[in-house]
């Protein structure tokens, strides 16, 4: 069974990866791109890369709605932008995958209160399954919209989940330290994004932060207690990598080797996770471009400590995206995610 | 058809790169490794983002003779060492690709002057073939063995071939000039590829002059009359790339046009070259991780310039191999080979 | 006053730096340098930046004592190897600072604990003066061995010391999360930091894990009390620069800005020591090749969060050493060192 | 003596530059500066780094010639801009410095060719002076206008100026192959210098083509006959830095030890000018953050080729203007300019 897919906003960063992945995968069909910024472009003159593989022309979102019907569409569109075009592709009967913020949260309130604005179609958010398999396949199979999760939300909440889940935690003393390569930050040209600017240089993220409440929302879903977590977002000087490292207290002593079984067995039948052992810690460039999720854990004196990486927009993005379209359509999960990382 | 292999010296970079597009290969299967500085180690453990797709143990080179027979070879053992197991290997009875400059010389005193040693195996010489398909495709079908390019010459030669066999070019008029990333040094560690001394830094390269008679011998022969060029390798700090800027005159003036379409005609039938137009030039960011070579060619004044892009592991190395390998064993020429380059 | 210096151990990236901040001091004279690999060799034949500026040759450290009589030495050696050099130039009637960990610690427990080796001159440690001046001027002023501290030390220590004297946080709720380039690793060829492993990737650093009870030996000594920190330091491909983000609890609520008059008044007679305010946050390229550090703090809800950025070679290593030594002779603090960082 | 000193332009990297070294020489003080983005706005909150260093506001241009007379104008303003402040500053009675593309060439045409626009001060242009002191320090004594050099100028006209001087090279056989790091692009945020477009990535620069007929005048003036150079730049990942391989043809043979004579002579009284030897290549690491330019020389069979590094920002702009500045003051010729570059 081939599918007919559609992309809204296919010339960012997200958009790049996902269409590399969607090359490599058997059964699906690009009917359709959208971009303002390159409407009546080739994709292939956006991004030279693709010249030869796909030489489609992206047209305007705007007229979105009026192409082809698909059988699925990923948005790439940026937050607020993304929930008016999400709303209409359902409409068309389409099943929708949507990298943004928009239909992350079940609670209105937090979604408003960190944006800063109205959110248009609230009743949308009760049947958005935020789309973490490794936490909520079942719900993601039959599920119409599936809200991608933040590429730091991802490395935090796998990197804590079993642990939450089992209950051992002190559930307000998890402190997230992310570090993040710049592709995370879009390519439109900013400041903070300029090479010379970010090049050799470590700093603090200026955006991201609304995934606090999004990795909040889940552990107290999953822990069934209400979660609050401190969490500082960095940049450091690469493409792509996110490198976790997740501080939390222990309710009681747990010892190392029990810690380790809780992981094991919570993420037995995952293929994307890998556990590290004690001496060979987790780097970015063991998963870069793939959809691993590498999670190393262990004890500093009393502090248990959780180091996760993934690419930002592999497992953190794309590669998760695609990892949904196949939960969503049965098809293997692994199904064109299973190129290993690209090592130097 | 599943063919055997065998992987010499697998845990270089070249081996790395190797093994993945080995991975997403369907027609082969990876009998044995071999390391010597890891052997009876798993290469997952050499090599972490193996892990969970590659888990088998590295052996001695020492014992690789007296390991299953299979159907190729492939060496990354580095020059000088690897033709004494490259004869072995033919012994089996095995078909060989050598990734070494040990078997690219047709005429040994240009290997002895250049390598400042004895080859001990002249008499291979003449059978082997030069590894270049766009050149030598006819010869590769049947070979024993191949010798594979070095990625500064496969960048220089397809850069200038089409003009080189139309017999345009002023023989010694040719300039080189490489601009490569670091992993082609290897990854032994050395105080020139020192992340301190080669970050931030752009140097002349210590090592890869022996690609200037290797270049000149691919020419002599295209061209049919003596080539001698200027040939100058840079290192800048990235991983993976080479851009190669080569500068040539012209023994009548040519309009550029003339010149566009002698390329496309050259090159009509190969999926991996990419010509460019002229406001469109190539980068080595658009090639990475491909087996993809994008040319760009043009005029400034009189002077003739051609500006090559590749992977130096990919069309510079490895892809190549599994490029040649497929002529070999009659596969499609472009299997596991036509993921696209990763941006960003 | 014109001072003799001698530098053991001169051919790292701590003696290149402390060469260059020597050059720009007016007030001492480089009488001698040692190196084992490089001795009978010029300094400006190990690094080329040095040609035209400092041409004498690199001795060998076992002819070290027999060298001309110096009023200061700097041992640049490692950790182990100059205890035994710092005690001979001791014994010549210089004043020593010494860059390694031998003599940072008062209880040598600690040390042979960290080090799992003995320590020879045990009795040398109560009068060594561990060398942040912000913390320790005084002492230093008439020490005759200065035990310059950690890198990732000075910058955990520096940002949260305000904090501890005042005696707010909870002893034990320090978590020091450390970013660091990859010239606080020397410059021996090694793996880790070999180019094309480092670069492109995020990893948990091998290396400095002693200064987690450096930094708790100089807490405990501020705020009279015991404390512990949990200590994680990781390194990013850059050149230099340190960044930590340091997380703590407060026995009770403080507002930010009594934090921030606590801050000022702590530091307010410091020259190199900058604060910031809330929307404008340390990064590493803004104290780039200086001697300031940089330090942001805020709250994220109950959690304190302190941002200090240095150059882990200027105010982590050579600049502090200069500063040390502008205290022991009576010279200007900032003398040397009040060049702006550099940017871009 | 002191001057006093007014920067147009003050908040690009020429300007952050110049700053850096103007705060770091004894004869000037800083009277003004100018930006447009940033007017009314302190330059330490533009750039962190000058933080506690230089805390002056930036105003508007289109004051500055109601601003505080000065003795000596930097302008760092774009090309086509700077001309009309030039001429406003000339007539307040300042002797200018000039970082644009604006007084560069004697021959208006050339200029309006290139720039595609008219010159509206093109008598201004015979008593502009070009300024490069290694080739024009006599002129530059008394200059009231100095054209600053362009950074890829700069590098290929010291790398050939000995031998063109002494007519030993075939006129139109010179071949000038530029690397640069991307700080020359300025600050101003655009594609190509977006991190993730420009990291691990190798290209042809976009801009800078003027330099071209730039380096032709000088050489046609050194050399008293028509230069007619092939000229291509390329942009690499870092931030700093220029490395020129040149390459020429000889009219007739020259021995490689007459040729280092030629350029030991040619510069034998300037201090910026370092000859390597043979086995000691340049690299741009060894100059950074200095005024230094590092020469290689040798043959590559015929082939004349020198090797030049330069910092673009350093001996490429700012600290050539300052160069300037000395000998238009009747400073020595070093002041300010002596520190080391900066290693690692």
């Amino acid at each position: 069974m081939t599918i007919k897919i559609g992309v809204l906003g296919a010339t960012g960063y997200t958009g790049a990866e996902l269409l590399r992945l969607l090359k490599n995968h058997d059964e699906v069909e690009i009917s359709w791109l959208t971009s303002e910024k390159f409407s009546n472009t080739k994709i292939s003159d956006v991004f030279q890369h693709l010249n030869g593989f796909l030489d489609i022309e992206c047209k305007s979102v705007r007229k979105a709605y009026e192409l082809q019907n698909v059988d699925l569409v990923f948005s790439c569109l940026p937050h607020a932008a993304s929930m008016h075009f999400v709303k209409k592709m359902l409409d068309t009967g389409a099943r929708v995958i949507d990298f943004s913020s928009d239909f992350r949260f079940s609670d209105v309130k937090i979604y408003e209160k960190w944006f800063k604005s109205k959110h248009r179609y609230k009743n949308y958010l009760k049947n958005a399954v935020y789309g973490l398999p490794e936490i909520n396949k079942e719900a993601i199979v039959d599920a119409e919209l599936v809200a991608n999760p933040g590429c730091y939300a991802t490395s935090v909440i796998l990197g804590l989940a079993p642990m939450v889940k089992a209950g051992l935690l002190i559930p307000d003393s998890i402190i997230a330290d992310i570090k993040s390569g710049l592709s995370g930050g879009g390519r439109a040209p900013n400041l903070g994004q300029h090479f010379s600017e970010a090049n050799e240089s470590i700093k603090i993220a200026s955006s991201g932060q609304s995934q606090k409440p999004e990795i909040e929302q889940i552990f107290s879903e999953i822990g069934d207690t209400n979660y609050r977590i401190t969490f500082i977002p960095h940049l450091v000087p690469l493409d792509r990598g996110i490198l976790a490292t997740v501080y939390a207290r222990l309710k009681k002593k747990v010892p190392t080797n029990k810690a380790c079984r809780i992981y094991e067995k919570f993420y037995k039948d995952n293929k994307f996770i890998r556990m590290f052992q004690k001496d060979n810690l987790p780097s970015t460039k063991s998963v870069r471009y793939s959809n691993m999720c590498d999670i190393g854990i262990g004890f500093q004196d009393d502090v248990f400590v959780s180091v996760i990486s993934i690419d930002n927009l592999g497992k953190g993005a794309s590669g998760q995206a695609i990892q949904n379209m196949n939960i969503m359509f049965n098809f293997p999960e692994t199904q064109g995610l299973m190129s290993t990382a690209i090592y130097p």
